[in-house]
């Protein structure tokens, strides 16, 4: 029944065409395409201005003030990898700095995002590794106690399972319905372009989007 | 009784030439001038770097998770406003995003304070669309509970009336006294750049404001 | 027995040598070489991008919207010094804007590290005066009540004591200990290059640090 | 223009027989009543388990660390009043301990909502003066700087005018509505006792408020 | 792929048994003999001193200001289950209260466990209703949107699936696995006892756990 | 320079008569009497109601997620010491419980003060054991890394030695000065009774404490 001490290694990563397409469309617009779900918390912000993660997931849970187990997902990591880490307890010690990120970019991973502190954040926006954490920090860590790799976490309030897509600032996409996801995104991004154009020209989202009648309905008043 | 549901249509807007004359000062010295009162708290920030807003409040009152009032407030806006939102409880959700921003732009709104979250950050940046916000979330919200445009609001810990000036980041200053605190405020401006020079100069303000004085009687003690 | 009132003029600076070789280390390293101990808490951040700020520290107890004590600190500053000022109680108002910038710079201050708020931040970037701080406000304080200078205080969770070497993201570095941590911090730092250049061809931690034997004994498990 | 500074002696108290009345009914109850506004932030709690307060509003703005304008305000309250205090600044130090609730007590005040911290907790448990605060906060304060008292004031995000009825934990109700709010109040009051019978007896909301309906329409799926 | 506007009515709930053992059990126990995981962040607490829960999870996903699911939820509330809610997104509004503590006492769920606010605390104390949340806010909420029952959700930080045994304050443990839990549990608290009478006895655990050598080995320096 | 992994055996205890002293006296009152000096950060709270501490600090700096040092500071308590416990970063786990308290308790200890959580907090109670904690939580920990006994902390904002006076909700008195101290703070209590007899009696600050000149100077303007 132990969570802990466990590397998962056959992981089934979401298909690559779909997370090539999912990378081209906005964050937004994907949680919508899925009904609104699926949202990391909003403390999770890119360390450096620009920052973009796209990939599929592979998971990392932390023991507080140990990095032990990001040198073990390093060997799990394939190309088009995130690392995504979270912590068995609320920490924001810096488990991750440029070393790390240079093993990690070697392997072919395209970022990390993490539900913890990062440090070595200069090095990082000029390696060009993208990290997306809850907080900066230069404190280091030990590699004392065993977590583990590739099993389902709770990442920043968002459920991860390895495989699954990460597009930051941040949703998970599972990996199943990553073709569908990018279906429904793509379609709702097909309609955006048409009616940015309307309301550049002035049209009110009042009647492009038909409310009066509803906001009437519901009570609405209008006062001079 | 009821504050909610309600669309005030004609509002008294702060005087144009001194709403002019405010956004050309800093936010700390009109702060100074009103008498330390009218500040938002720090928390509100803008959402891309060197973001500015100063125009004429058209005030949102929102419902958790729910933007419809947005679409209310569009109509509301004249050139030279701002949109100053505020919700009837904590919420941190992504409230407005690039096609409300497209459409208030086209209003001639000249940017949003919103005490909550919003979106499509990168693409407000392109538009030049200012913002100023507790959080960035790409979390979408409903269309379904009704709130208010323009009555009194607290937006951030400030008390916000339709018409009044806002200067991100981010201070109040109420219509009927914009002229007043503009008058204040560049009388204390005027000043500055002597201050500033004397102070480069290497003379200490200890002297240059007298206070070695009051230090003494005050109980200071030099000790080596 | 009271820490208040007190301004002590005599303080002992770490050796010059000492901080100009720290300046040019990283905090994370530092930081390891000092055993792990010794930073301050991560929400101190930049007031603008790529700020960076080494020397020694003159420090500053505030009183709550109270910035009376960095007028007294000015004139206690040398070139090459940093002020470290910290609050008798949590408060994020402005205490230092750019006319202090101004006159700490004319003493040849190196920067400003505050446990609460600082405004003016367009200008402190122009005038290139970095500051690392818990809160941006443009709050103004009063000048009514003692604190004191020189005095050790502690500052977002790390004691400083005047004269100590201190490096922003932020880490303390006793004075007495500064060129003993600069030796540990450079050996350090000669490795890193060897390290980096392994794990970018793609040799892993786990055997670069000999990982494997330890994982195995604290009971790691690979599953398919 | 300036706020500061200002004692305001002649206020309107609401309606005696409605904050009576009011004091009767509970705050939820209240806040339905008038529309699902009105209340202060969540984090104003009760100093001591089981602390009621009801009655008319004193505003109090206070300076940060200063609590000179309590002492102000002691004159100014009457049999019935509940002293209402904001800051101009978020500030938890200790504004108010025993002395001044003996005082408060004596002048027939009710009891004490601070956004702010309070001191001497067991005593005034002890006294019976309940207090309604955002900290606990042994922190004691300076009597230098004005604030005001009777001014409009922003407590813990609710707006509340002098002579206002406060009922905690923490409704605010304009003073010229009380009545018509206890009317409502009570009449919301009145069908509870009802309602709590047939859900008591294992009648199901979904059939006592007819929400079956709606819920399909709005699409719920029921799934074995 | 939508999670939103389901009702899985068929749940397996974990063994009666099994539960009744937790029930029995220290909320630290059970957690160190799961391998200490599956806790629920701390900021959960019981809304009245001495509260305690234990039963099994039915789970609701609601809308922030919106408690329409916790009617939903009532419905599926057997004898010995506990209510577990989350949102979906970070919200302290009041979504339960008196009304609907009646009404899942009614259905004899023993209690509720909520990431958000509750009101009506006096009177679920007066009832015996038990309730674990994030805040107690009188702020209600509206019935406009659908969320979910009895599906996966993530509540303060740990998954939560339907039929799981949850014990405030607050763990949980997998329906699966919660016989073998409390076997493990029970073994954990079958030691504790004869430990407790050692350290009573001034026994150090420093011996008891013989913990000098490896406290040796890893480099402890007494010093005088 | 390492601060890790040290224990230090003999310090020096503050005088018994003054802490006992120190023990009959308000922590608002004690931190007046120093100059309003040496508080904890108000969210320093009793783990129980009536919760009430006064002790020599035996201090333990713990690593996160890690009570090792826990049992090594047991060793080193004597009759009359307090345990003020700090961590290395902010972590809340649950590094404390009945088993400890047990031991700590045999050793004659006085209570726990620690920025960091505890468990097991109805078995403290039940033990009357106090404690004064950061976080409640049943979050367990290791035993694998080395911190430090009687070494200088920053515990919750507040600078402690071994062997300081603390007394809880939360002021630390220097070792030195603790006789000092108490003859300060008895002088202050010694006028208390009388000021607070005058108060009741009717008396205002304002004139008790002369202050209605100073407020004029100030410029109070009382309006009607």
């Amino acid at each position: 029944m132990n969570q802990l001490g466990i590397v998962k290694r056959n992981i089934v990563r979401a298909d690559k065409a779909a997370v090539e397409r999912l990378s081209k469309l906005g964050v937004a617009t994907i949680h919508e395409a899925m009904g609104r779900v699926g949202l990391m918390k909003p403390y999770m912000r890119p360390v450096y201005s620009g920052a973009k993660i796209c990939g599929t997931a592979v998971t990392i849970l932390l023991q507080p003030g140990d990095n032990w187990m990001m040198h073990v997902a390093a060997e799990q990591l394939q190309a088009g990898d995130v690392a995504v880490a979270a912590c068995t307890t609320d920490n924001e010690d810096g488990f991750f700095g440029d070393l790390l990120a240079t093993s990690f970019q070697a392997r072919g991973a395209k970022g990390l995002i993490i539900d913890g502190g990062v440090r070595d954040v200069a090095d990082l926006e000029k390696m060009g590794f993208p990290v997306f954490s809850k907080a900066i920090n230069s404190k280091g860590t030990i590699k004392a106690t065993l977590g583990s790799v590739n099993i389902q976490i709770v990442c920043a309030g968002a459920i991860v399972n390895p495989g699954d897509v990460v597009i930051a600032d941040v949703v998970v996409v599972p990996a199943a319905i990553a073709a569908q996801v990018a279906d429904a995104a793509e379609h709702r991004e097909s309609f955006e372009g048409e009616k940015r154009a309307k309301l550049a020209a002035g049209v009110l989202g009042l009647d492009m989007y038909k409310m009066r009648e509803p906001l009437e309905k519901a009570g609405l008043k209008y006062i001079d």
